[in-house]
């Protein structure tokens, strides 16, 4: 089967790339000393996360715990929840599946490491606990090293529980376009990053694990002394948003992934209208960008239509045409899509379930 | 089991508003004397279609070819293809539901025609064919009443195919936030149907059905006499988009649909945040908003994470607390969820699978 014969909307790797960029992020993090833990809601898929922990990634990260569910299935013992995990059923499941894989997950508040604990020792599992602290993000997080040492020992004191380390990620700064601009606010944030450590250590709580980082700010937080772990998700799809920044540095990723659209209406010489609107693309960071073709432009996306602006003087494409787009935002994209096309040189590889769409419990 | 003990994030219908909202418009469209045929893109739920069905509605919308299969497996005898349908599998599935239904579907070009034929005939099946005419979105459809006419000479000369009217559909002035712009505007969308109308019966070509309108249009194209269906779907719902129109005349809906949400995290006292992010809710057309708990804004969707603002000098939610948020659009945030859970006075009365759940071809 070729690409061509792909019914649309699709959302198609083109493995080449792809592979390239699971290479790129990996060996740079060999050479740097960091472990690469590859976030896994950017694409729910574990034929993904099998390739990357093939090449050397130490596991992965989810961000919910019924996220993790498909992850355990597939057989992928380390998995951490980069986030923090409230209510009875979700931290009943959390520890069901500690029983099966090594799980890590993310407190910042007393109350919720209590719980914690009651539901682990309830089924008599074990868990590795990362305070979160905030690290300019303005979300989730406590806000001092004071705090995170109070959770620490709050964490040590209780059955089921081992305390691990922190997590400081910073979502905002992995877009800010500028390469130095973008190289200050991650020295800023591992700043705070260290800080907490270090209060935590001179109190005798080592940090084996500080882990945070996406794909704008790896190459930054790799190389310094902080981070043990890296993040990032994007780099192995790039997007559009993750496009615009600025990659002045040793890391660059090409554009793996990509929604088939076909061509339903041509109704003037200036407008198609494509298959793919905002239940096969979202929007929130952008449109997407038609791919290798300078003179469409993807203007607005409906609930099931995308409208195409041809540019004068230029040829509109043909009814029934097939085009490739880029996607503005790879996460949620992801979670529109039940499978992912592999394909290489233009011919079907593969069709992968995207098995943890939906699983945002 | 109580609307408290429903795993968040979860999609919550209230049914006494629901039903309220139903009974309205289905009424309101019988005291007019014109059809109605909810657009089922907005539900994608069987078990929704079948009670709009039960007060009296015609048939189903759908958007998408694939979306009629689950709506055709509920038994639904009558269902409209609001939308081109261009590609040789699309039309192979057309056809062969055409043999279990009534399907109708739209066309704008010539040789989109001619494959629907050739794809109906060789399926020994006949589907009903309105011709899409652009009456001011910009989108898809012939964009005058002399190439109507020809596409419907066009459909009536090819074996399986008869002409049934018009698709005069215009999305963007649904939200036209005034009462008086937004009735003009309809009218101005409508004397363009009417006089396509007109130009097909001058030459032969009666038009038994003229389809279109919305929930922001069916209070002024229902009492003309030029549609003879309307096409409404969020009219059972509402969501903060709708909300922000002028609602003014005969026709108002209440809020039915609500996204569950836990607070996972109260770093600050004037920040919480919520389990519900961008792959719970779609922001194209702006934030969800929190339900009767005016101190609280949401002010930020990320992937899974929704901060909120608390006023300053008021309360913060607790920790696990569950809060109910308005979504801003209702089509595609029915498309991030699989289950409806459906709930009359805080008791769960079912689970509707939201069938159609990214059935987007």
């Amino acid at each position: 089967m070729v690409l061509a014969d792909v019914d649309t909307p699709a959302l198609v790797l083109d493995l080449d790339v792809f592979e390239a960029n699971l290479r790129t992020l990996q060996d740079w993090a060999r050479r740097h000393d960091v472990a690469l833990r590859p976030h896994a809601k950017a694409h729910k898929c574990p034929e993904i996360a099998l390739r990357q922990i093939a090449l050397g990634a130490r596991g992965v990260c989810v961000q919910k715990v019924s996220e993790a569910l498909p992850f355990v299935a597939a057989g992928i013992a380390d998995i951490h929840i980069s986030n923090e995990v409230v209510g009875e059923a979700k931290l009943a499941l959390l520890a069901q599946l500690a029983r099966r894989a090594r799980i890590s997950v993310c407190v910042d508040h007393a109350e919720n490491v209590a719980a914690l604990s009651r539901a682990v020792a309830a089924q008599g599992a074990r868990v590795d606990v990362l305070v979160e602290i905030d690290v300019g993000q303005g979300r989730c997080g406590v806000a001092s090293p004071t705090a995170a040492l109070e959770l620490a020992r709050r964490v040590e004191s209780l059955p089921g529980l081992r305390f691990a380390g922190i997590q400081a990620y910073h979502g905002s700064l992995q877009h800010r376009r500028g390469h130095a601009e973008r190289a200050q606010a991650c020295l800023e944030s591992a700043a705070r990053a260290r800080q907490c450590a270090e209060v935590l250590h001179e109190h005798g709580y080592a940090c084996p694990i500080i882990t945070g980082g996406g794909t704008g700010s790896a190459e930054f937080d790799g190389p310094g002394d902080v981070y043990t772990e890296l993040q990032a998700g994007s780099y192995a799809f790039m997007d559009v948003d993750y496009g615009a920044n600025e990659w002045a540095g040793e890391l660059k990723f090409g554009n793996s992934l990509f929604l088939l659209g076909t061509v339903m209406s041509v109704p003037t010489p200036d407008r198609a209208v494509l298959d793919v609107g905002l239940k096969s693309t979202t929007i929130e960071c952008g449109l997407p960008k038609v791919h290798e073709r300078d003179n469409l432009q993807y203007v607005a996306a409906n609930d099931e239509h995308g409208v195409l602006r041809v540019a004068a003087g230029t040829a509109a494409p043909a009814l029934g045409e097939k085009l490739r787009l880029v996607p503005s935002h790879v996460d949620p994209t992801f979670n529109l899509h039940s499978e992912l096309v592999a394909v290489r040189g233009g011919v079907v590889e593969g069709v992968w379930p995207i098995a943890a769409r939906g699983l945002s419990r």
